[in-house]
């Protein structure tokens, strides 16, 4: 999906909701447990339930691998289902991966080409050459970490280095690795106030900002400071929409939280 | 497995060689292809071949991954398979993971419960809460990334943040986490001279380096520069021993490259 689009996208269905499908079997209504693949069943129902509202969904790797094959397998069912149903959607395996070269070059080709995401969250530490495969793939983005929304981001994050916090060191170094208009940075919304700064380095990049509702993030914030002339934002929540309720109506429940941030979008966007 | 341990498998077998199982089905020799799982049937004939000449195996999850479910089912076989038949290999997933606390926890129950890894490669970038779920499961080890083989590398580690070199930041704060003690560092071996410096931070750690071989690290130095007193070094080798050739007695020439490089750690620990 190009990034021309997504920002149709965000414009047709006035929201620039990002839905993260972090599935944890222990808080999974209960009655879907006894489906053979309770992990698809319930991304499946929460996808039907909120693809109007929203122009992403990000599964976070973490959540499938813990669960072995069987998780692994539901991840490849879930992208699969959303490639085939809902191809307007901007998909991003949240697996913040990075290796040396030729390493990294076998991740990007397992989340684009085999599970064939449109992105893949991606950790700076190692360097060019860790993300430049990544970017190898046209049409394909690569979302950079570059402020994240946990207390450890303060450890290295925003350390000053060379004049400058780490930060943003690591997005603007990055501006000059190969095919850097594909890149796409993570921008914790529990950091809101810091997006000002980011948008004078990188004003037209679009930004993926994990941490509003549970994590305790404000939208209007997020939207304050960290907005371009074509939105340039994709802010995701999980928990506070796939886990509103658990039992047999917990997708009617989802799509619900879904709509207040949708509508609070709508606001913010009119 | 317990670090003791570890140093008497050193001990007994004169080597403190790792081999890199990064397996990639266009490298492999061609008769293995017919089989059902070559890449188990690979990592097999080599574990067999050269047990006996290393202390640890470490799969860089990035070749699984890029098969899908058939090569995340091939990886687990390959952890089960030496868990069953050499349970005295210290096994590394060499996976470079991190991500928010509860999320990383997630990571941590996949390689340290399911699969049954005896440590995982963290990336450190995150910081302290994306490092501690790992640090919580007992006789496990975390290995983080500090100083890293590739030319990347350069673009942040080596940046001075608060006088001191982003790398040696990340090793000197992550002695203060919970349970630091089961904390193992990546250092490279293209760049054995600043294991030094590193051994003044962590006089007592062990030290996974690859880098040695294809990537033009060489044994010696890393020897001089990052040995202690109880050896502290895991010294990898990846395409070097496993790609030593692609013919019917390909175990048999990755059985000599091992051979190789364990004579002369014999030589160095003698």
């Amino acid at each position: 999906m190009t990034t021309t689009q997504l920002i149709q996208q965000i414009q047709t269905k006035k929201s620039f909701l990002c839905i993260g499908l972090d599935v944890d079997l222990e808080k999974i209504p209960p009655h879907l447990l006894a489906s053979e693949d309770p992990i698809f069943e319930f991304n499946k129902a929460i996808i039907d339930a909120t693809h109007d509202l929203c122009v992403s969904y990000k599964p976070n790797t973490a959540f499938y691998e813990a669960y072995g094959v069987k998780g692994w397998m539901a991840l490849q069912r879930t992208i699969d289902y959303l490639n085939q149903n809902y191809p307007e959607q901007f998909t991003i395996a949240d697996a913040k991966r990075g290796d040396i070269g030729n390493t990294s070059g076998r991740y990007a080709k397992a989340f684009f080409e085999d599970m064939a995401f449109d992105s893949v969250t991606v950790a700076p530490y190692m360097g060019k050459d860790s993300v430049e495969p990544f970017l190898e793939f046209e049409g394909k983005h690569t979302i950079l970490l570059a402020l994240t929304s946990n207390e450890g981001a303060f450890d290295f994050q925003t350390l000053t280095c060379d004049n400058q916090e780490l930060y943003k060191k690591v997005i603007a170094t990055s501006k000059g690795w190969k095919n850097s208009q594909q890149l796409m940075y993570v921008v914790g919304a529990t950091k809101a106030e810091y997006l000002a700064e980011i948008r004078q380095i990188i004003p037209d990049s679009f930004l993926l900002v994990p941490g509003v509702g549970a994590q305790g993030g404000s939208l209007e914030e997020v939207w304050h400071y960290g907005k371009n002339d074509s939105v340039g934002l994709l802010v995701n929540s999980s928990r506070g929409i796939i886990y509103a309720a658990s039992g047999l109506d917990f997708a009617e429940k989802a799509r619900e939280e879904a709509l207040k941030l949708q509508q609070e979008m709508a606001k913010l966007l009119a």
